[in-house]
């Protein structure tokens, strides 16, 4: 039997948590972590498989035989990006985990917003008791752009809850029991929508796309009377200095950002200190290593065994 | 055709939402609402009908020959204890829109706990970018206690957000999809509880049962390694010195509590400033004053065409 191929890791992720999730994982092969500097000279060629996170620059030119490249997380513009980026397989990652902890996040965002709950906490602090009036989630419709795997799964959970669910996709993907919309439906997607949720993977058509001519033309219909923005998929698909702005006018209610243009947040950002804004530091849904890598295993198993690889990354599309 | 009897309305809510609520409510027979300065000496003999929230202590003595008394609400604690409560079919107020709003509520406390809100809002505040070690909704176990209409309503919202559920009720209710215990099973269903959810009708026997005493017995193999514990039901049923001593010395990890043993909380509590806790003014789940009206006329209606009355109150039980 011939030697199998060993995997290249290269991931700008918590080093602790890659070293646990290593241990035990591909036990037929070796594994080259990038990042141990006993690997810094170590000659690549001849490599079949990268899984990669923000690699460093030098990586594609070292190595030069890759056969599949596996990107670390869900979004893959970080890998598409990369000079030098050889024309084979990508796949993306995609796990149970993340989505459910993606939905997880969405739907306590859409919470906090219905349920007022930086008003309630700024009462508490006054020690003032005053009950609000209440909306109830069927009141609000929520509009999901990027409706895959992730909105899908969000969009699911948000109508369990009580919430009129809707979803947009540059193609107008159909999924039963939701009102779907495609590129020509944005406008009437957009005035039907009171609560915004960004799920899309950055491309160069999403680069920049919620900014203020979009949120002009979200709804202000509902009981808030104008829309609230959340934003866990890519912070290239914002433009912040717009969302500061909106909040600031009142072209926006609220908003709940995990992503941003740059990261982290640098620390003269308005948007740490506003009010009108729920922030995490892009912690909506982490990568759980461990599953990454038996992922990686199980794709580089249907490869060696003559099977198709899943999740493959449609480079024209972006994602 | 006989005159319909009247309506009595002595419901201590806001009174511009009970006047707006009245516009076209019982629109075949006369309302006397008790809190309109013109019925304050009016004949309350032979009438058949009243709905109530904290009535006025004198309104059974003139009100002497009532047939149904209505709740303004899901508990009818307060009706109970009212002296000289006639003997008279007692009908809850049970409304789809009071149940997703009190959902709505407690996923929203489960997710504030889970995603380590408070956490993360001081970070934000300090404009600290830090990712923390997150668990999953599928590694805590949520046991309600009180699972009726509100209590699995609410599981089984929570089930699909990925959190275990369990149940407990006094009769241990068999409940489809969900493992359920009774008053002899206490124990073990403590013991696998990470967040504890009450939603109990207050009762003698229910009053002060979320105690130090109960704390100590619920699970501390969570991911947080202590319990948290929210409380959408009656404050009588707290003992508010025990969750606050709870809280201090890490019996308890969190709080999410919307009663309290005495409402408006008193502005000495030490609950307001508890980082650990979230509290909200009896706000879970108003009760939608145009849909109390609108059951209480179709319960009449039922009565009056010699149909049963629905939601009756078992006074022996207390709920």
């Amino acid at each position: 039997m011939p030697t199998k191929s060993p995997v290249i890791i290269d991931l700008k992720f918590d080093q602790e948590q890659v070293a646990a999730a290593l241990k035990g994982a591909f036990p037929d092969r070796e594994v080259i972590n990038l990042l141990h500097p006993a690997s810094r000279n170590r000659d690549l060629s001849g490599i079949d498989y990268a899984v990669v996170w923000k690699p460093g620059a030098d990586l594609f030119s070292r190595a030069k035989d890759l056969k599949v490249v596996f990107s670390g997380g869900a979004g893959v513009d970080h890998v598409l990006t990369l000079p030098g980026l050889p024309d084979v397989p990508l796949v993306r990652f995609v796990d149970p985990s993340l989505t459910t902890r993606m939905s997880e996040w969405v739907a306590l965002q859409c919470l906090l917003h219905l349920r007022q709950h930086r008003a309630y906490e700024a009462q508490r602090q006054k020690r003032v008791w005053r009950e609000l009036a209440q909306p109830e989630a069927k009141e609000f419709t929520i509009g999901i752009m990027g409706f895959g795997v992730l909105g899908q799964d969000a969009a699911a959970k948000l109508k369990t809850l009580g919430f009129n669910v809707i979803g947009w996709s540059k193609s107008g993907r159909k999924v039963e029991g939701f009102e779907t919309y495609d590129e020509n439906g944005l406008d009437a997607f957009l005035a039907k929508t009171d609560i915004l949720v960004g799920l899309l993977p950055l491309t160069p058509e999403t680069k920049g796309i919620f900014n203020t001519g979009l949120f002009t033309r979200l709804s202000r219909k509902g009981p808030f009377g104008a829309p609230v923005f959340v934003n866990g998929g890519r912070g290239g698909s914002q433009v912040e200095a717009d969302i500061v702005a909106s909040l600031n006018d009142g072209t926006l209610h609220g908003a709940s950002l995990d992503v941003f243009e740059q990261e982290p947040l640098p620390l003269e950002s308005p948007l740490w200190s506003m009010d009108k804004a729920f922030l995490t530091p892009h912690a909506a849904a982490a990568s759980d290593v461990g599953a990454l890598f038996r992922h990686v295993g199980e794709q580089i198993e249907r490869l060696e065994s003559g099977k198709p690889l899943e999740y493959l990354v449609d480079r024209s599309a972006g994602y």
